[in-house]
């Protein structure tokens, strides 16, 4: 059975060492009176043990057993939901909630920690509270004062969940093509009627009530994308003083069927004449959830991360035990049958791989956490917008980059173990399973990649662009950084291949289509390698203190530099060879 | 539901035009008795219809019930039998076999069309006599006359099955390290006891009988690889005039749960003193053995293949009917909600690097299938010699490169479905559980990689790949053949580094394990080229004959050459990046 450990070592490296949390959270007055280095620390060892501990061992039981429907309710697998009131007892719902309403106020840098951990050890029981965190951070952000006071409270509790109700059958990322109705009723609230698909979590039985943010139109809306609104339609309606009214007209159709992440119910959600509030203001509600979703987007993204770390353990156990064949250059452990299989160079290719990837993405969420709190709590007005600017280009790189090598590393860690990877006792092929819907969800990997290339890059005239690769220049300016010919190089080759599709956009708007999911790719390999280099600069210079752990992280870089980042030549070649050969061909001929 | 249509002229277009196969048929006098054109298409017609009309309606509902063990027996899925007692009738199981035992001595380059439709319908079915065609291989090239007279004629019947005992719980990749003993009996024949895992098809109801080929230890065997016997072990005990006798000691003692091909039985079988009969030499089993696996290593390459072909067929249907958002150049069909998604440039991409790739590995299995037939049956020594020495050195880029690009083009199908290629629904997510068994069994692509770079290009001094990289050159050379230069830089590329390998290899064992992965993705790129090129070459002299069909394979040659082959260079700079920064890390301190 595989083991989940949290990586504590290494978020600890990220987060004080790297970039030097505490010092930010101190001089930010809105997290220095939750938050320094003792009260982070202490968070971190309390969430490896409920993590490890109470929700890991779910993981397995919870894939087999799977989130099962009968006659209109969601049950999910057993064990599931005396787990989850253990887990909300310990305020993990509202870790990075607003203080006002019952969060904990936590800075985002710690709770991607946390994140990362929930995944790794259950995707299906992350997905529970995620979507709770997010529609949290949307009601805080655009909902009214009553509404606030009313949901917010229990929701950080976990005792009402969240849930993000977008997709219909006939509209998925076209969201302009929505049907769902509200019609305005007497009393300033409305009455809601569609069919909502995919509705992650949107029936279960873990809480007392489930609170949907849903995008539906008014009678009299513009059509297309202007002309959705948000509303939340809870599952049971809620008296003046907070406590439980009967049910509302919210059913739950059926769940789906799916390749993974099968403790976790991806349901149909009808609205018969559901009572909803609006949320911000009408016709807006796209920018409303946008706020949900991009929360969103970066927690998906840290599955990626957290079932890459999963893999990467159990990868790494299986290879250090397995005894197969001889070292190439003779045998390390003669006494036995043969050698582990750790000697061999491809499996250390494959696990150098995993580490390189998974620790870049760590530290890369950890950086877009950081970004996140000065967004959100500078008091600096210039900072406060470039951080926002950088959140903002960032999050589709986030969101696709760490799932895309995810299931890389996913893949990797199962081929390890050979033919064992592949059966369920060893748990590797269940990661493969969970791991890649995240390449699918909360938009679409392609969909991620067009945001940041036609949106984030080229719509802003790369000014949010500069404002990042200005950071990895300044970095690496000074004499003596390591890796600093190769990072400046990248980054050079970075601005140019993003100036050259500026003028290619201008001439054939399919440009950007053609080259947006290679385009963030070499995007993230470039960020990655500035993040080696940060962290090698570290471990450099604190070399003398735990030799075994900085060498480690000074092999890794070189791992990344020498075997990984090449791949931004190729990728850029198939960009700059641009759209004409993928418009040969009509559709009737493919 | 997905719906599996054969890709007939495209199979055509390959065997027909690009190889000429029917001329090289009618050269070869054992050939030349069987097949011509013509049969070959009505083989194929008829393949066809067995394929998407028989076992691929069986893919989804076999993979939903599994195969099932009660009580030391498995059963297939419901209308697996019906199914396979249909198949057998049209002599599907012997096609390529010995006709002197019954089989029905047609080419190998036919029967890969066959396996890859086979595959396409329904890996999980595909292979309870995938196993059957390999091992019947070695029985005809390595078993006495008895025992080929005995077993032959009812497996290529295919109302006996074949299955593959190697692997064992501590030896998988090291098979020198096997515990399964054979004690001789005063009979002739010999007694094997132990215990065997991973065994495709290893029980199952669908035949009266299974010919187990089992790797087994003599008493006085030498320790390691130089030790291993071959054994035929049949599951219920063979008359002497062929009719079944009392069962012998071998039984089925669980199957494996698996992530995938779930409607195969993965079997752990015991032999418990059955009586066996010995293959070839003594203590030269593996050698022996391996006629069989490496018939085995091409079929599963084509499973990659042929579930990237199913998964292209359905994302193409998707992909032309979804509607979602308009095309980046404006609305192309402004009469409907949103236009199809096969207009926007990243589907497009998705899709012809699926069709790319498939259609390049389908010319590739073609070419090994010509040489496969050449080394057999071949009346010129000097090209019967090369066509072996090819087929050495390709296999294991059949198998690594086919189901890698596999997975990837199953992968992108989903991906292009969104949502829904998560849910079972679309069979979509059912291909990617399915192909990914294939980069693991019959010796993981690692393996087939350390195979190709250590055996067949270093240990050969480069002899193989310059017979292989000579047929290149002298396809490029006459000038105005399509791609020529790109071609022949590609090729000088594959032979200066397997060079510059060579040479490594020398200085450090650690260097071929280091790049082996590596150098495998680029020869099998390297290879496309040539296929793609050759395609492109008969493509342009056939335009006008069907305009359609051949500006389709002009367009993809294109995409492959503009868009994947560039994937090249990133690989060659890992490659040269050597072994050094894998081996910075003590195992300890991954």
């Amino acid at each position: 059975m595989p083991e989940f450990n949290a990586p504590l070592r290494d978020m600890r490296f990220v987060l004080h060492e790297v970039f030097q949390a505490p010092a930010l959270w101190a001089r930010l007055p809105a997290l220095a009176e939750h938050v320094d280095a003792d009260t982070a620390d202490a968070i971190l060892q309390e969430a490896a043990k409920v993590t490890s501990q109470l929700i890991a061992p779910l993981n397995r039981s919870g894939d087999e057993e799977g989130a099962q429907w009968h006659a209109g309710k969601v049950s999910t697998p057993q064990g599931f939901k005396a787990a989850y009131d253990t887990y909300i007892e310990g305020g993990w719902v509202g870790l990075s909630g607003n203080p006002d309403f019952g969060g904990l106020g936590m800075p985002k840098m710690l709770a991607v920690q946390f994140e990362e951990m929930l995944y790794a050890a259950n995707s299906s029981f992350a997905l529970y509270s995620a979507l709770t965190s997010g529609a949290c951070l949307a009601i805080d952000a655009h909902a009214s004062t009553t509404l606030k006071e009313t949901y917010l409270p229990p929701m950080y509790e976990g005792r009402w969940a969240g849930s993000m109700c977008l997709t219909e059958a006939h509209s998925g990322t076209d969201l302009g093509l929505i049907r769902t109705r509200a019609e305005p009723r007497a009393d300033g609230s409305y009455s809601l009627s569609g069919s909502k698909i995919f509705i992650t979590g949107g029936d279960q039985d873990l809480t007392e009530n489930i609170v949907h943010l849903v995008l539906a139109k008014l009678p009299d809306a513009p059509a297309g994308p202007r002309g959705i609104s948000l509303f939340l339609v809870p599952k049971v309606l809620v008296n003046a003083d907070g406590t439980l009214a009967q049910a509302n007209a919210v059913s739950c159709g059926s769940i789906e069927h799916k390749m993974g992440i099968k403790a976790s119910a991806t349901c149909v959600i009808n609205f018969d004449g559901a009572q909803g509030w609006l949320i911000g203001e009408a016709n807006k509600g796209l920018a409303a959830m946008f706020t949900m979703m991009n929360y969103e987007r970066l927690s998906i993204g840290i599955q990626g991360i957290g079932c890459a770390e999963t893999s990467y353990q159990n990868a790494r156990t299986y290879a250090r035990e397995r005894l197969q064949s001889r070292a190439p250059t003779g045998a390390v452990a003669p006494e036995k049958m043969a050698d582990p299989i750790i000697v061999h160079p491809d499996v250390r290719r494959m696990l150098l791989s995993m580490k390189a990837m998974t620790e870049g993405g760590r530290a890369f969420a950890s950086y877009v956490g950081q970004q996140l709190d000065l967004s959100k709590y500078s008091t600096d007005a210039q900072e406060q917008q470039d951080a926002a600017a950088l959140v903002a280009l960032l999050t589709p790189v986030a969101k696709a980059f760490f799932t895309d090598t995810g299931l890389d590393s996913c893949v990797l860690g199962q081929q390890v173990f050979g033919g064992h990877g592949y059966i369920r006792e060893w748990g590797q092929e269940q990661l493969v399973r969970d791991v890649r819907i995240a390449q699918i969800y909360e938009g679409t990997n392609g969909i991620q990649a067009l945001d940041l290339l036609g949106r984030k890059v080229i719509a802003n005239d790369g000014v949010a662009l500069r404002l990042f690769t200005a950071q990895i220049r300044e970095f690496a300016a000074p004499p003596g950084k390591p890796y600093q010919h190769e990072l400046l190089q990248a980054v050079q080759r970075l601005e140019d291949l993003s100036d050259w599709l500026q003028a290619q956009a201008k001439l054939n708007p399919n440009e950007i289509g053609a080259a947006s999911v290679e385009y963030l790719q070499v995007f993230g390999y470039v960020a990655y390698a500035w993040l080696w280099a940060r962290m090698a600069d570290v471990a450099q210079g604190s070399l003398e203190a735990d030799p075994a752990f900085y060498t480690a992280k000074l092999a890794t870089a070189k791992f990344y530099f020498k075997r990984l980042l090449p791949r931004i030549d190729s990728l850029e070649q198939s960009i700059r060879a641009g759209s004409e050969s993928l418009f040969e061909l009509d559709a009737a001929s493919f």
